[in-house]
């Protein structure tokens, strides 16, 4: 089973699994207990809080939340950082925070939408165009879920924040975090990540947060996080987390490398008069999206499962709509986007995986297409 | 090392761990993908959703929708149900629906907090007599978590109803499911459980629904749990939430029983010129309540654990606070809250261990009175 669909979820690498009976059966305590089982649980927790934070950002200016995952954290941030006026994102937004956008017109903020370019990305002065003295929040996805482009968030950022200083910054890093060099400015003052696109546990994530920004919880009770997110922490997803996160940085560029060729080698070998890049050469080395133009999607990705290849289609968060908003907002024609193909690696994936994955696409589209 | 401090959470059960690596490392595929692995686990979510469903109510009626946790589904419960006029409470409830309802002020709904009883309980009257034709929500913990009171969410239910039928009525059954029956009645809209306080992973929880209630939801994005709650689902969490709850259910009313004796050991064992009991004698067998009147609880815990004897002192979730706000809610004095031990079982406690702690804390107790 060659494996390409990493960027919907990851097989758990066995750092973090290892730390699994040890966290579920011996240290199970409550970290909020007040006795050794839940100091020393606590210091687990910390220990991995200041380890993920120092990959992403400087610790003495920013701060690490544990969330649910990559959705909590852009919810929080959209509807605990867009309290008036009106919110600035793109449209080539995951759905978490897309769909919180939407919410927002109902909760009396006005969300404007940034259109993408074709590959899916945006720059920095058409999303500052966007913001004017009512605008209070910021969103902009640092690596395209679908595309894989990358935007600068950095310099988004700073656009945003000289046109009006007081905006709340949002970047959603969730196919940025373990994938591409992520340092945190101090323009950006929330980034959300998530734990199972990098070999961690599904229902861990993280929103960082810059030191100094107040920010109200989604989740109140019991004050957990610092009062900024309520509910008793989850160790293993938390020790998990960072323990795969502590594997997936052991050697970042040598990775990008490798997996930039895994990706180029795999494009060269589909046959270009069925398939279609969508995704920029500059984006994520882990995300190669194509299009069979005119076929469909889904049904090459069963015809792929049933070779012993998994791909994606799109973003799996919306695998309930025939075409993806995504891959429309980036100009492209319903037979263009009902093709498309996500192939999005790991930091395991092989260049023979990718050759043969090569293959693959090109037998099913080629029997897609004698078959209609 | 004898464990009761099961109230703040529990080991796993070996049903539950027993899945682990197979949902984190073979069956590790986002269940919303549309290929072999991706429906292989929506199926088993699918089956562990039934599987609880049916331990809590009619599955013709009411559906389940899987959260992060307990905390997770009172907020959404009190977000997206209080959304007008005023909502009515307990000031015996979690800090997940306390510090809730106290946020609702700032979202323009009048919360109202009802007293109740000396021993954490409230009856139906008191609620209902709050309930007004402008009253949107009402929520009442079913077993509260420091004292182990029950309260009657059926007859509070109807009672709500009979005085206003528009009324979203919830329960918080965090300690209730698994402990106590458990059947929702048609007058209950929501009731939200968590897994880790039944030998299920902490990260999991859900919320019932009944079936015809529309409610939005918390966490907007890709648009899973039928849109209700976003998020990539935690396959491992609900499995192991499902395996723990078979596994609890297997014999509820042996286990009670059994549990109610070891409780009842327990408390004929302890130094009654040293500890004054809290719990009801009617309350869940799983929670004993007991205060070392002058003492700190939280010394004691500590010294307890020294002896192997690991108890909580009222909820963990509020361990910042030196004084517990529901057991001073109960009417109680602060030297009697400040002496609170929470002794909570799991249905693997024994009556030997209870008869141990109760020993260990006679022990502890003597000892620190000599101190002083």
């Amino acid at each position: 089973m060659i494996y390409l669909d990493n960027a919907a979820t990851t097989r758990i690498c066995e750092a973090a699994m290892e730390r699994a009976r040890e966290l579920f059966t011996e240290n199970y305590y409550n970290p909020s207990a007040k006795y050794g089982g839940g100091f020393a649980v606590s210091a687990m927790i910390k220990k991995a809080r200041g380890s993920l934070l120092a990959q992403i950002a400087d610790p003495s200016k920013f701060e690490l939340i544990f969330t649910s995952g990559g959705t909590e954290g852009d919810n929080q941030a959209v509807f605990c950082g867009a309290r008036r006026g009106n919110a600035v994102t793109t449209e080539g937004e995951h759905a978490a925070v897309y769909a919180s956008f939407t919410e927002l017109k109902n909760r009396g903020v006005e969300p404007r939408f940034v259109p993408v370019r074709r590959d899916g990305g945006v720059d920095a002065q058409a999303i500052a165009e966007r913001v004017d003295e009512k605008t209070s929040f910021v969103s902009v996805i640092h690596v395209n879920n679908e595309t894989g482009a990358i935007n600068d968030v950095a310099a988004i950022a700073r656009a945003v924040k000289a046109k009006n200083p007081r905006v709340i910054f949002h970047a959603d890093g969730v196919q940025a975090f373990g994938k591409i060099p992520v340092r945190l400015t101090s323009d950006i003052d929330l980034y959300t990540v998530s734990a199972h696109k990098i070999g961690g546990a599904k229902g861990t994530g993280a929103l960082v947060k810059r030191k100094g920004l107040t920010l109200p919880p989604l989740l109140f009770g019991g004050g957990q996080e610092g009062g900024l997110r309520s509910g008793t922490e989850n160790p293993f997803g938390i020790v998990a987390f960072s323990a795969a996160a502590e594997e997936w940085f052991s050697r970042p560029s040598e990775d990008a490398a490798r997996i930039a060729a895994c990706r180029e080698a795999l494009f060269s070998a589909l046959d270009k008069t069925l398939f279609r890049r969508i995704s920029p050469e500059g984006g994520s080395p882990y995300i190669l999206s194509v299009s069979a133009v005119g076929m469909r999607g889904e049904v090459l990705q069963r015809m792929l499962w049933d070779r012993g290849v998994v791909v994606g289609t799109g973003s799996a968060c919306s695998s309930k709509h025939r075409f993806s908003r995504v891959i429309l907002a980036c100009g492209y024609p319903k037979d263009v986007a009902d093709g498309v193909l996500r192939l999005s690696f790991s930091r395991d994936s092989t260049r023979e995986e990718a050759l043969q994955a090569a293959r693959a696409c090109n037998e099913a589209a080629s029997e897609f297409s004698e078959r209609v």
